[in-house]
């Protein structure tokens, strides 16, 4: 007997492994069959969907936790440096349990998604500009930018911790490290 | 009369706008009828893996273009750095014409396109690990992370393009200066 919350933790882990995924495979993921599957989910876009928006809710909780608004108002350095690394680290463990979510193509086109996601990385930039008003983050590029580096960053970190590029017990300290300073040598500036 | 080339330039085009385009949809982008695109494709699945195999292709050529291998074996640090911004920049430009093949899950998972995208990304984490070793690149992180957070920064460049987050005209140093230096604002280290 699997309750709605279970059948949606393995069609997530399922869909980690395998974004392109059927609900055939889904529902032997599960261990139920086809049938329980569809009584819970109209289709594969509706299970999608829900995913999709569990993962926003952690990406909501994670900005909420960190008071995100309050830290903003603060115009604090070392508490805004310090929430900037510490979103990142939950950021990368998030990405790990809803890596599929981050670049699956239906999820980053339907609209309920993407007007709350719109709505989350307006918060999430809120607190870029804040750093860069601070000092904390260079002021040279749009806030904007940073948000979709840092997007691309938890991409990279998804792909470099399935190919076994990066060691998971390395992979905050690598990822905060490459969002602050980059590839280049120290003391080597281009 | 539309040949294949041009069928597969509106389908790449059409792909980007809409990575979730039908058949249906591409044949009446590249203004022909359903029976024509399927003379030429068999399926969906065929005309994603001719494009995937085409941003393949572009990849090699700037690889073959930048003589990847004599730099490499050449060890100096001037033309290493030169050689990596100019491939940055060419990326930048490529992952907008291919910009939907980045992140198509079918594209991304299909055999021979993984097996042929591997042994170009063992070319460029080569071009990374000379540049490391010329004291051009940090060499505390692996060179494959590096390459990762190159593909994760094209993404992030795809996206902020089409969002406007960043003008074209500035993309290339924008990017540049990110892969090397990152957000902390200079001089201000974590």
């Amino acid at each position: 007997m699997s309750t709605r919350e279970e059948i949606l933790g393995a069609a997530q882990r399922r869909l980690n492994l395998d974004p392109t995924s059927s609900m055939a495979d889904i529902a032997a993921a599960a261990g139920i069959g086809r049938a329980t599957l569809h009584r819970h989910f109209s289709g594969r876009e509706d299970l999608l969907t829900e995913i999709g928006a569990r993962s926003l809710d952690r990406w909501e909780e994670r900005l909420d936790a960190a008071r995100v608004g309050d830290v903003c108002s603060s115009d604090d350095a070392d508490r805004l440096r310090a929430t900037l690394v510490t979103l990142l680290g939950q950021y990368l463990e998030d990405s790990d349990d809803f890596g599929f979510a981050l670049t699956d193509q239906f999820v980053l086109a339907e609209p309920t998604l993407t007007a709350r996601g719109e709505a989350l990385a307006e918060r999430e930039i809120e607190l870029f500009a804040a750093a860069q008003a601070a000092g904390v983050l260079r002021d040279d590029v749009s806030p904007r930018w940073i948000s979709q580096a840092c997007y691309g960053l938890l991409v990279a970190a998804r792909d470099a911790l399935r190919a076994g590029d990066v060691p998971r017990r390395d992979l905050d300290t690598v990822v905060a490290s490459f969002f602050l300073h980059g590839a280049a040598a120290p003391g080597k500036p281009l």
